[in-house]
This record gives C-alpha cells, structure tokens and sequence, in this order.
C-alpha cells in the first residue's frame, strides 16, 4: 500500500513558529488554541494579519519547526509494511524547498528522496492521502485520512484523524 | 487529458551546459554529439567523468539552460486543450528547485505554480507522460512517449518522439 503524507500541520507545526514570530516582532500573546475552524491571521489584530505571509515565504521559516507528537516513530512503522511519500504543496512557496529538504533530512533522515514529492496540485498516484486541507483531497481517489488542525475542525465530511497513534491503529 | 512534462533534456537543455562549463575548467573540446546510448561523462577523460556531478549540484546550474527547440509553443499549444504539468525528479538536487522554479518563470510563465511537480519516483496520475528517462515510465500506467536524448538512442520498446512538433502530430 502506498502512502502519501502532508507536511505542514501533518509532521510539522508552523502555528507555534507563527505565534513566537508576532511575540518577537508585535509584542502581542496569541492564544496557542486557536478557535475551530480559524487559521492562526484569524487571531491577530486586523492591521498585521497579513504578515503570516510575509514569513511563510522568509527563507528559514520551515527550517526548524517543531515536529508534530508521534510523527516520526509513526512514520518508521509505517515504512515498514507500506510504500511511504512525503507529499507537500510546497512549489507555491519557492523559498521553503530547500529547508523542507533539510528539515526532513534532519528529523526523517529514514525517508529517501525518491520518497519526496512537492507540487501545487496533488496529483499524485497513491491508496492513502493523510493531510489537514480538504482542497488536497479533491480529485484523489484513493482512502482521505483528514489530519486534525484547528482550521479544519468544523469539517465534518472526511475519516478524521487526530493522533499519529490513530493513524497506526487504522493503517497497520 | 492531463500530460506530465519532464524538464531536462525536454524542456531544458543540460548538455550544451556541460560542455560548456568542461571547456571553461578543462580548456577540452567535447564532441557536442554525443553517441547514441552514452551520457556526457562518457565523453570526457575518465579522471574527470565524475565532475558532471559537481555540476549538476551547483547552485545556478539549472538557472540558465537553453530552452529546447519548440517546447515553448508547444506547451502553449497543448496547454489550450489539456492539463499541463510539469514533473521534474528534482528532489535529488536540492540547489536544482528554486533555479527551476525561476527558468520556468522566465521561459514558461503562463505555466501555474499549482502545475509544477518536484519529485523522486515520479508516482503521479496522468494520461500522458512525456521523458527521456524510462526509468520514470516504471509504474506508470498511462501512455509513454519516449524523449529523444541521445542517452536514450538505443532504447527501443517505447513509443518514441523526437521534437515538440512530433508531440503535436500526436496529442492535438
């Protein structure tokens, strides 16, 4: 069985690194939860919610962040019955490649590159597709695993998932 | 119809590149003919076979390719009737990424980023997928047109093409 698995909110965990960039340069606290379905600019002041933008495409952004609970243990028993391929809708932010390889190199060294995809659409080939975002559901025809993420949590049509310890109990 | 596009030796033009950059560093001539089954490297002394490596691993190599002959227009042409996307095993070379993502900007801008694939084992859904590496063609299950390169010359089990016009007869 192939499986095909999303970064951002998946393995990696921007909103931290979002919330620890408005503290240092606003001075602001942001609640670390964030509301159901709201994305993290839904939680700062009107006038800087646009700078989530600004430092998602800041080179070193995707560097170091944090790794999501259980992920890469998860990942490891994974490879070992199944085809896993790491999958991100990375090409929309041209300076992230490189420190998304660098990053998976540091904390998933175990996947290989043959194992990497980034795309814009995910118009990938694969029976498994683990990611928060609905939009990369669409016109993948294989099993839907939706990641839980703050953002999609009033989504209710999609297999949720919200532990990596719930995606071994349904996939191995 | 979605048809997936490799980059070089398709759209992009290594070759000519290395043999210009032998040249700059070795002052030796390079048959700009290359025999039909070989790769460049084999066309270099030996103690230097293994620089085309180096090479491909510089920052700004892929920046500044020359674009092959009719492949502008014709993805323009094909573009008109049918999903367009470009599928590059690029993860190898992780300098290669923001370079490629740059010459596709300058030489193929009406190409979205959501259409641009950067990956190891080529593992996408498409009707058609067009390269000059059959290795890329393992596991996909639509139809394959074989890239003329003069590495792949002696390659005979697949249905062929040799220019971006040919490409046209067959898929408009």
């Amino acid at each position: 069985m192939r499986i095909a698995i999303d970064m951002d909110e998946v393995l990696a965990d921007p909103i931290s690194k979002f919330i620890k960039l408005y503290n240092r340069d606003y001075g602001i606290p942001i609640d670390t939860i964030i509301d159901p379905g709201n994305e993290i600019y839904h939680h700062v002041p009107e006038h800087i919610n646009h700078k989530w933008f600004d430092y998602i495409n800041e080179r070193g952004f995707f560097r170091d962040l944090p790794v999501i609970e259980g992920s890469i243990d998860a990942l490891k028993k994974l490879q070992e019955k199944h085809e896993v391929y790491i999958v991100s809708a990375a090409i929309e932010f041209p300076k992230s490649l490189e420190d998304k390889i660098d990053w998976l190199g540091e904390h998933f060294p175990f996947i290989s590159w043959k194992n990497i995809v980034f795309c814009g659409d995910k118009i990938i080939k694969a029976d498994v597709l683990i990611d928060d975002r609905i939009k990369n559901f669409s016109g993948f025809d294989g099993r839907k695993l939706l990641f839980s993420s703050p953002h999609n949590m009033l989504v209710t049509d999609y297999e949720r998932v919200d532990t990596w310890q719930q995606v071994l109990e349904k996939l191995l």
